[in-house]
């Protein structure tokens, strides 16, 4: 398979980059440092990285930034950060991307627990998480030619342990169960599922 | 109590007021033909509604702007209509009205089944309310002061029967159900919380 993973060069792209590649052919994209380098908050950008890459069969998204930090802080300004990255940005990967995929590709996107479980500090993520997830369910009903979609949803990382005092009580999500959830989401038949650990 | 309802001059809103008026202060905001006129899409807009209003007990919202149709036509400009309308203007109207809302008042914001049951022609309406329910969540263990947040989220409503043949099998929430969901928010003491029929 020809699969894109979009935030290539983070904790998540990385590992998932390591243990795919050996199996199939990967198109890493990242803001910098990438194969294809791509600002999704542009739509602009997210079209010349398709025409690019051309035809292909999955695309994985880890990418996502939203605003963390104090609620009092939180304004329409900041949660824009949000609202253009992880929320918009996605979403334009599926609704640019649709016209590129091969039929029978999927699109992974990247939520979180956030969505239901929420952590003082990320009320913004919540909002972008629960965003994409609506936009996962009501995609999956659209998408033409058996091509699906689905989220993965994990808790904080294992490999992001500076995020561990931000989420008392949430199990970290290891490295196996993150691309084993990615797996489930590319080579199963499921859409309009949020994966969970 | 002083409550104040945005998007007074609709279906729901006009229902509210109706029901609510005889024992409570109402002020009724939309965007034209009310007592405050307001662009709920412009945060000078939201925050001199406020100034206007004064220190209040309960916002309610079932104001909600969303692009609906063929999902060959959603683009990113299309999806911003429910981005800037449904999401973003309910979000500010929280962000904003927390400073001007009296200690232990409450807001009430409207999603919808769509969130979770998508329907053809509405999967920007699927993201903007999951966006609003994961923001309830976020901002519910973030407000100070005791002040409570929830959303509202109906099925189809009894009273737009127009609307009916887009929402194959799903049951009509009646006037009585929504006026029940957001008394239970208003008068009630959960926050955090996704209200359904």
């Amino acid at each position: 398979m020809k699969i894109i993973i979009v935030g290539a060069t983070g904790t998540m792209g990385k590992y998932l980059t390591s243990v795919l590649e050996n199996e199939h052919e990967i198109i890493k994209v990242a803001s910098k440092d990438s194969d294809i380098n791509t600002d999704i908050t542009s739509v602009e950008s997210i079209e010349q990285m398709f025409k690019q890459v051309g035809p292909f069969d999955a695309l994985l998204s880890t990418a996502g930034p939203t605003y963390v930090g104090p609620w009092k802080m939180l304004t329409d300004k900041e949660f824009r950060k949000g609202m253009e990255g992880k929320m918009m940005g996605q979403i334009n990967l599926v609704l640019i991307g649709q016209h590129y995929i091969n039929p029978k590709g999927s699109f992974t996107l990247i939520t979180g627990a956030l969505t239901n479980e929420p952590q003082i500090n990320f009320a913004n993520a919540s909002a972008a998480n629960g965003a994409v997830e609506g936009f996962v369910r009501g995609a999956a009903i659209e998408l033409q030619n058996g091509i699906r979609i689905n989220a993965v949803s994990p808790t904080v990382i294992e490999d992001s342990p500076q995020y561990f005092p931000y989420f008392p009580g949430e199990i970290p999500t290891t490295m196996r169960q993150l691309e084993y959830m990615f797996r489930k989401s590319i080579f199963g038949a499921s859409t309009g599922h949020i994966i969970t650990p």
